[in-house]
């Protein structure tokens, strides 16, 4: 069975949307990808650390889904990241509400001992340095390393965004944030030149629009499917990404070919996680409920055409 | 062989775009249509007005493209419309910079009588009593009535729009039009209720982010073509539904599944159009050339999946 190491946040949510508002619930973007990631038949440890008030039943969620939290470090007298946002009407925007980085702040990830020869690395979005940090615990090169991040990094941290994105295969990323890492506006002009900075294959996440998969001249399309009522976005970027790193450890197969279909698994993934509030979708997922969805997907874009 | 009605603007262009801008250029929306059909084994007749300025070149133009334009009505002491706009630096947005209607002002289409039997109706954006008109001709109905509008329409003569879209087949509707035409902002609640106004077959333009087919609990999903370089989208829409009602008037198959073919040559000559300014692109396009690109979105879109 492969092994997935997954980076990222394990984090308390407050969510406002127009269809009602939560209080603290569980999220971060470690999580997302690790409940979207178990939906494979894969050996995957999420990296991360919480406060003292993180609930075990939430650590049991995960290891329930057959997620290793051996790497979660727990600070017992500190307090768990929060993120706080508040959706606008069309579901794709937000303010960010009330951030307190926390244990985060001083977040030094430990990649356990058992999970150093993982052939797939999944580095959610944080600090690129903290991204770096786990490559550099890795005494190979894992066979797939892949990284996720956010236009803040670019604001704030880009050297060493540049530095991490050096050592990576896959990188995902939304359309604004590759314009901005680029400044291409074209987003075919945009892949090449994030080609050029390290990374062989860049996929480029359009929220409702779906997602573009780059690599070489080869491009594929992925659309999100047509949703009655996205109810929370939150996550779904993260689930993308969870379902793509899942798909690629099960399948062990990091071809064009594959990596088309984990963009399609990972769209698929994507277009649960955002009918609830936060991970709430996510945690009871069924494999027969993902083939039925995987179908639609199919009816959605598979067609026949003659050229003669 | 099939025939074709189109009826839509015969006008002139003058187009600024980050790279460049023209002079009075051939342009309107029934041009756009009548050049895309062309590329079909079909009858087409385009059904318009021009003024005495009108180019005989232009009209050359399109009969050397088997487009029938004894339709096109010349008013030798009239002018022809005249649009100019000015696309911003995204090309996603345009100001219009000036709009003379000149002999479009008293527009009263006549569609030529060998044309009156004629199975497919392509109504370009016009004003909707002006394109009711064009149906109030036929003796028998069409076996299938195409419909462009915009917002303008809905702005300043929406009970006729809803009187006109009550007897057409398919409407092609940009994303921000079916919002407005419906109040929902989920595209696939908006189609819901435009299904409900008369057509059964609703197809939405997203633009760069391809279009969207939907009828009865059926959606598909073409991209557009990702391109390096946006040059002029002027005339996208209308190429893709002359693409769309050239397809189906050739192959005679109202059915959904070749609908879907339909929508992906549209697609395909829409990414021609917005290749060089105005019409241009579209002026001397091969067969060869667009089956080499109908290639490249097969392999844009279709994956393998294994369903266990």
């Amino acid at each position: 069975m492969s092994k997935l190491v997954i980076v990222g946040t394990v984090a308390f949510d407050a969510i406002e949307t127009p269809f009602g508002k939560t209080d603290k619930i569980l999220g971060g973007a470690g999580t997302f990808i690790g409940l979207a990631a178990s939906n494979f038949n894969v050996d995957s440890a999420v990296v991360s650390i919480v406060g003292g008030d993180f609930p075990q039943d939430y650590l049991d969620l995960m290891s329930d889904r057959n997620i290793d939290v051996s790497g979660i470090e727990i600070v017992k007298e500190g307090k768990t990241f929060f993120w706080s946002g508040k959706y606008h009407n069309d579901m794709n925007s937000r303010d960010t509400l009330v951030t307190e980085l926390n244990v985060l702040a001083d977040f030094e990830p430990k990649v356990p001992e058992n999970y150093k020869d993982a052939e797939v690395v999944m580095l959610g979005n944080l600090h690129p340095s903290v991204q770096m940090s786990v490559l550099n615990q890795m005494p190979t090169k894992p066979k797939m390393v892949i990284l996720d991040t956010m236009n803040f990094w670019m604001d704030c941290a880009l050297e060493e965004l540049h530095n991490t994105i050096k050592h990576v295969d896959v990188i995902t990323i939304n359309d604004e944030e590759a314009r901005q890492l680029t400044g291409e506006y074209s987003l075919v002009v945009a892949a090449r030149k994030i080609n050029e900075m390290g990374p062989k294959y860049v996929v480029i996440k359009k929220g409702e629009h779906g997602a573009l998969l780059f690599h070489d001249d080869n491009v594929f399309y992925a659309p999100a499917l047509p949703l009655e009522e996205v109810f929370d976005p939150t996550g779904a970027g993260d689930t993308f990404a969870g379902g793509f790193a899942g798909y690629l450890a099960k399948t062990a197969d990091y071809s064009f070919e594959n990596m088309k279909t984990a963009v399609i698994y990972g769209s698929t993934l994507a277009s649960f996680c955002v009918e609830k509030f936060g991970t709430e979708r996510m945690q009871n997922l069924t494999a027969s409920e993902i083939h039925k969805r995987l179908d639609q997907f199919k009816s959605l874009t598979q067609f026949e055409i003659e050229l003669n």
